[in-house]
């Protein structure tokens, strides 16, 4: 059967010029897929004419759009006829079995909660990405949603990254890291002492506290953090790239010597430029809901939206929402146990 | 008149082979300090025999170590002649201004505090230190000690990371942000909306909400966090710089033709090797202590050592210490009014 994505058109800073070229490569490339492209059809159909792809790419009309810097509860109440709204409506009728956006962060949580719910528990999603190493990459969770974190959700959030990754990627135990300001049992404060004591006695392969370093240059497959800290430190992380690329690019233009060395260099620099690709990891997974919804970075190019899509197809293709849902359901079963446990 | 500063000559994970050798760098390099290197009399005067500076560099005998391992409460009680104690002894007793001490960060926290103890207030010093940038660097406070940090207390790093800088820097009114998940006022918990809202009506430069990336790649002077995200952000960075130099590496050796690209670009590798340099930046403060404690790296080499001792150096010079008593002094008579406001 036919996987079908709804894509919200207008999200993201540059709206249908990537949405629709991002759709049309996704179309044309991965089989068995279809796309809705949920926005402002004429403008929408225009640029599918007579494109390679754009049989498997289907318009679903929505006059408004959600601004970027809109508060979320006033995206809910008032732009029911929005893009991204009307494109986790596509999920929710089961027109679509995903959607993804590169909309407003905020204003697609609160509407995919409100339209789409979540699997029992807490009624607040984690946002989950992989980021890269040197060798593979590790999957984070949370990145931003949920800013205060008891001990029990903290361990639901290990529930849900392993079962992501084991899911998507095949792996049967995937190792698990909580993360702290050191490694000894004794660091941290009272909340990740005892989400450590659950996840130990947990059904779970937990490997212990693991630090900021360990999520480029460590070895477990998911790390597990508060979304304060999940979301500094990937942040963090962008924004130590972005100054060593300037400086790089500073030191190889300062004079004609370095400047040949560049020139030298370009093969080495593309190489590193592309291990390092952000666009690589676009796809955050907002994890819980009881459907698939997948934002992608605003400022996403082309190959970076498309990249988000192919994230969504794949969560549809592992039945990652039906494997969470028995796994959350187990740990909550397990709850008082090892609750007595800690 | 002469500056003097005792010197952990034990502390960090090589011991004499750095501080012995940093500390007769700086003393013959640096016009107006004394050094006083504390630990096996006999070990260090073997090492300082006919070496240059050696007549600036005194010798404090200490019997004890203290191991990087061990558990502070332990090296406080039974390392009472370890060389970390007996380096912060000489200045509580007034034969140094400052203590540099490579070990242990946990022990040196707690050995500081008790002996020294702190200004008035919170009797728990901020670890703050400065982080590198494209053009200039930034200062970061709590790096690590204070996990759960209430409102005032981060009001209160404000002022500190403000006074240090201006002492350090001759910089009138250096600006301050407050890290957190996003810039809107809405976003982040209640601990960090009451601060923003103390800042505001504070002594300070106050420019509002940072995110992660503005660490390395943003504008203003001072970044105040709790020492649990703040120490994620370190470590996120140190971890990220790590794998970016080992993917740089692999990629410019992977072949004859990358390896003479390497060849060519050797120069510019280096300067940006230069201005990344981490041992340009050690040396981290304690702040609030009633005296001037620099904690090195304890992976740290000769260079960088003898900057963690340069850093002692300038807080003496400027006088951090008198100034950090006004301001906080100031600070805290403001409170009830800041309350109020807030």
């Amino acid at each position: 059967m036919a996987i079908t994505i709804a894509i919200d058109a207008m999200g993201g800073d540059t709206g249908l010029d990537v949405t629709v070229p991002a759709s049309l490569d996704v179309a044309s490339r991965v089989p068995g897929v279809e796309l809705i492209l949920v926005g402002p059809r004429e403008q929408i159909s225009a640029r599918l004419e007579s494109a390679t792809g754009r049989d498997r790419v289907h318009v679903v009309n929505a006059t408004q759009v959600v601004g970027m810097d809109e508060p979320a509860a006033q995206a809910l109440r008032s732009k029911k006829d929005s893009s991204m709204r009307v494109a986790i409506d596509q999920v929710k009728s089961g027109h679509a079995q995903a959607c993804v956006s590169a909309g407003n962060t905020g204003a697609l949580m609160a509407t995919a909660r409100f339209v789409l719910k979540t699997l029992p528990g807490i009624d607040r999603p984690a946002i989950a990405s992989a980021l890269p190493r040197a060798k593979g990459h590790v999957h984070v969770l949370d990145l931003g949603a949920n800013v205060d974190v008891p001990p029990e959700i903290l361990y639901q959030f290990g529930i849900m990254g392993s079962t992501l990754v084991r899911c998507m990627e095949n792996k049967p135990e995937p190792s698990v890291g909580l993360l702290n300001v050191g490694v000894e049992d004794i660091k941290g404060n009272e909340t990740i002492r005892r989400a450590s004591e659950l996840f130990r006695s947990g059904r779970i392969n937990y490997q212990g506290f693991v630090e900021g370093d360990d999520i480029f240059n460590g070895t477990v497959d998911v790390i597990v953090c508060d979304g304060f800290s999940g979301n500094v430190a990937l942040k963090t992380g962008e924004g130590l790239a972005q100054m060593l690329s300037s400086i790089i690019r500073e030191e190889f233009g300062r004079n004609l010597v370095t400047r040949f060395a560049a020139l030298v260099s370009v093969p080495v620099l593309r190489s590193v430029k592309r291990r390092m690709d952000h666009r690589r990891y676009n796809g955050a997974s907002l994890v819980r809901l009881t459907r698939t919804v997948v934002k992608s970075h605003g400022g996403a190019d082309v190959t970076g939206f498309a990249h988000a899509i192919e994230v969504a197809i794949a969560e549809v293709r592992s039945d990652v929402i039906g494997h969470l849902e028995t796994a959350l359901a187990q740990a909550m079963d397990d709850g008082p146990q090892i609750g007595a446990t800690a």
